[in-house]
């Protein structure tokens, strides 16, 4: 049984050809990939599993033949499944040797002792390996040089194939018909954690395989917080209640909210979904490749102001894919060019009274002529859930 | 609304003294948290938005005095909502100084120059930083050493207090809730990945926050894996079907499966589910404080070896709670000695046939006279779902 999405052999083997004409401008002989997202990029191998902290598992990328993983013997068979040949395990855990010597083996065979291993150390980017472990690699593969391999990493996985966007569309969709559902679970009287509870069922019902991300908030007249655990506070008339999930199919996320009034809705949420949602029809209708990622901030956050909303500081929207946010970020200072390709959320906020925010949020994917929404798109006007 | 598990600040003030303990007898002049269960575990913080990799989030432990906290400005309210006064918060995103600066001057106060900073780099640790951003922070704060503080967090956060074992137990009960349950949604005909997707609701239908972790497998005779996603390959009559699930509720987590034959149970089945029960139950009655995790790990081995069955090779069990696995590992060589107060999963596995498993696991909190068993005990018998 292949594990993970329904991709061909091919779609991987372009996907390690872009990662080495990055490698090659920057004089990297090998990458060495220890994150989740990165090894599912590079050979499909999808599993709950990294949920355990015990096991170290790594995938190298050389300049040429498919990649290598070194992998704990728990996760051969499911290895096996996917296009990769070389698998080389070890009885995993073994702290005094947890993988250390054969990964050194493997990596002195890539890359000359003159040579440049490239390792992901910039932004969004994690060492998922015991630190002191990676000294002692180090050490052991001295005089090679550890560099930082982001950059390869980063511009491959940000431009995504039509089989990924396929596969972002299918969750944004799912993720829709759950939101469609939320009048089933939703109204006032109803504790805001047994409203999260039942979302989550309610996205998988709909197709997801897991929902690694729900966050939310409800309260009079806006929410104070989009990232704390729902209270057991039951939801009163008047409030604003938000639901924002990372719903997750075949490995591929969604990331977007809906928003709803409860019981009725004041005039002030109104006016400030009406801002929002043409705020976000601004930055769908303006973004395209070519312009740069803090320029659709730009729009974005101009068309709050314009309406007179007062605009969240920080980003505005971000990319997304294997995880639930990916370079870059919607906002000033960023200057990532954007491509076609690329699969970003559009996330406007801002804020109707002191402490009391709304945010919306949208997924698109950008065409050669502009975009493509992902997700199936808000109402134009702020629901009510009676 | 305080988030996450309703404990005292005196939980946490405890909790800080026991690390302090532990640093004082490793010369560590403070701790730096980047890890998600170990900023938990000292703040009480709580929340999903771990899922996004695009920020890095800091917890300073010094040597007197409450932590501190060097977050992004976006998790300021719901970290105020902790025990934690001195918050210290940037506008992340902010890639140029993703928070180095501001937690280089907490460091700078806590830690004289020629003072050591403990940072988890051991077993079951990840470093939660951009690696550039860590190397940074350490050429900022020279002459100052980092050195492996995994030892502090690992003594202190390996013994639950009653507080965190009530948190355990209410997790492994409601998936117990969920697992009778069982019945309702696996039968022969119907696709393991459905069933999945709804064990998954009942988790959250019985009280589950949120489901981190679900793994578990079918085939004819025993299934081949524990940590692949599920196939949509229907229930077969003849199969045995596993599900392994990490539930979460207050931040604390579960971490058992159980059997079900489908259609009927073969002898083999049989006969594997009675020795792993009493592998289970030799495990159970032997646990203890003073024992080591490698004896614990030779009495369940021997079991099943003294009833005809053969062991897997691998660890079979190991620690759990604010992660679906911590320290210690039931396996040779593990020489933890183990204490009351430690939570366990006791899991042993066997070979029924080449390529062909099967696995128990119950959770147990060690006591000063043996064990208590937190998950409601698996059926002697192997039951089967028609």
């Amino acid at each position: 049984v292949r594990s993970g999405p329904p991709f061909p052999d091919t779609e991987f083997a372009a996907r390690v050809a872009r990662l080495r004409q990055e490698m090659a401008a920057r004089e990297i002989d090998a990458l060495m990939l220890t994150a989740p997202a990165d090894i599912f990029y590079v050979t499909g191998f999808l599993t709950r599993f990294w949920e355990s902290p015990a096991r170290s598992w790594f995938v190298i990328v050389p300049g040429t033949g498919k990649p290598v993983a070194v992998i704990p013997a728990i996760g051969a068979e499911l290895m096996g499944g996917t296009w990769i040949d070389d698998i080389r395990a070890w009885p995993a855990p073994r702290p005094d040797d947890e993988g250390v010597s054969l990964l050194a083996d493997a990596l002195r065979e890539a890359v000359p002792p003159a040579g440049r291993i490239g390792l992901p150390m910039g932004p969004e980017s994690h060492l998922r390996m015991p630190l002191a472990d990676f000294f002692r690699l180090s050490d052991a593969l001295a005089p090679r040089a550890f560099v930082d391999g982001s950059a390869p990493l980063r511009r491959a996985r940000e431009v995504k194939s039509e089989a990924e966007i396929a596969c972002i569309r299918r969750t944004c969709h799912l993720a829709g018909a759950a939101f469609d559902r939320v009048p089933e679970i939703a109204r006032p009287g109803r504790p805001l954690d047994a409203v999260f509870r039942d979302f989550q069922a309610l996205c998988l019902a709909e197709g997801a395989d897991w929902v690694s991300y729900l966050a939310g908030g409800a309260g009079p007249g806006g929410y104070s917080d989009v990232i704390s655990p729902a209270p057991d506070r039951p939801l009163a008339p008047g409030d604003l209640m938000m639901l924002d999930t990372g719903a997750v199919r075949s490995g591929y996320f969604c990331d977007y909210d809906r928003n709803h009034a409860i019981g009725h809705a004041e005039d002030a949420l109104r006016r400030a979904h009406d801002i929002l949602f043409a705020a976000t029809e601004a930055g769908i209708a303006a973004a395209r490749p070519g312009m740069n990622a803090a320029d659709l901030h730009e729009i974005i956050a101009q068309r709050i102001e314009a309406l007179g909303g007062v605009a969240l500081g920080g980003r505005l929207g971000h990319g997304l894919g294997t995880t639930l946010t990916e370079w870059p970020s919607l906002q000033p200072g960023d200057e990532t060019v954007l491509r076609a390709g690329m699969v970003l959320a559009i996330e406007p906020g801002l804020e109707i009274a002191p402490g009391r925010i709304m945010v919306h949020e949208e997924n698109i994917v950008l065409r050669e002529d502009g975009s493509e929404l992902l997700s199936p798109r808000a109402p134009a006007e702020l629901p009510v859930l009676k």
